[in-house]
């Protein structure tokens, strides 16, 4: 029995200690992952963008749907920069990001908390409070792009 | 103000009668929208079945979490399958979700429910009732794959 629960802690503490990169089963998988929900994040933020705008008419609803998707998906990319994924080639990722990781979480967090900021601000369905949140998140991303992405 | 009334609820009426393609600026960005939050989903699934088959130690809070962005991510990708998505080639998508629309959409709507029964299994803390909402959505998941995806 005693075996038995040490076999436990030992899985428990590896999967604990095991990187983020290790929830994917190959390095190529993280990158796929983080582009594709990048990717999703963007199409959404986009549609946000659209109607701040003025090219779609602002319509309350969509904006906080839109704003959800946002958030949720403004969590998911950075589990997929883990170890290793530095070498898969052809991405547009920056070497900076393995090389200042502590910087780089600092973005992706602003990231997070900026988009609950948009999806609160999408939820008082005030088109000014709107514009404000869009403007201050695409900043968020602009500056992370600036540092971190090749063009 | 008559007029400009009248341009404002016809900017809205066309809006709201858009094809989910609209969303979109080309059929491929479509494509790679459906594609992303599949894949994306498919990772945080994927999870769920390490701990359903015994691969990975049961985590009840990474469980939940998974099934989160599971259920999350479960109502995206249909937006993708629009008109005009099918002339785009280099998926496997197959001819008929667009002439079965009726039935495809049947699929789409199955796994949103059975995604949502996981998520609340999960909640559980149960491993038992997450097994048996994982076989379920599984199941939901090869249904469609079956008749809407080639190999």
């Amino acid at each position: 029995m005693k075996i038995a629960a040490s076999l436990v802690l030992a899985a428990a503490a590896f999967a604990f200690a095991a990187p983020a990169s290790a929830q994917f089963a190959k390095p190529e998988d993280a990158v796929k992952y983080r582009q594709s929900a990048l990717f999703v994040m963007a199409q959404h933020f986009g549609r946000i963008g659209a109607m701040v705008n003025g090219r779609v008419p602002y319509d309350a609803k969509a904006a906080t749907e839109n704003a959800e998707v946002v958030a949720d998906m403004a969590k998911l990319p950075w589990a997929g920069f883990g170890p290793g994924t530095d070498k898969v080639t052809n991405t547009k990722a920056k070497a900076e990001i393995w090389t200042e990781q502590a910087k780089f979480k600092e973005h992706n967090e602003k990231l997070v908390a900026e988009t609950g900021k948009l999806l609160a601000a999408a939820k008082t369905n005030n088109l000014d409070n709107l514009k404000t949140a869009f403007g201050s998140t695409a900043g968020t991303c602009k500056a992370c792009h600036d540092n971190y992405r090749n063009q």
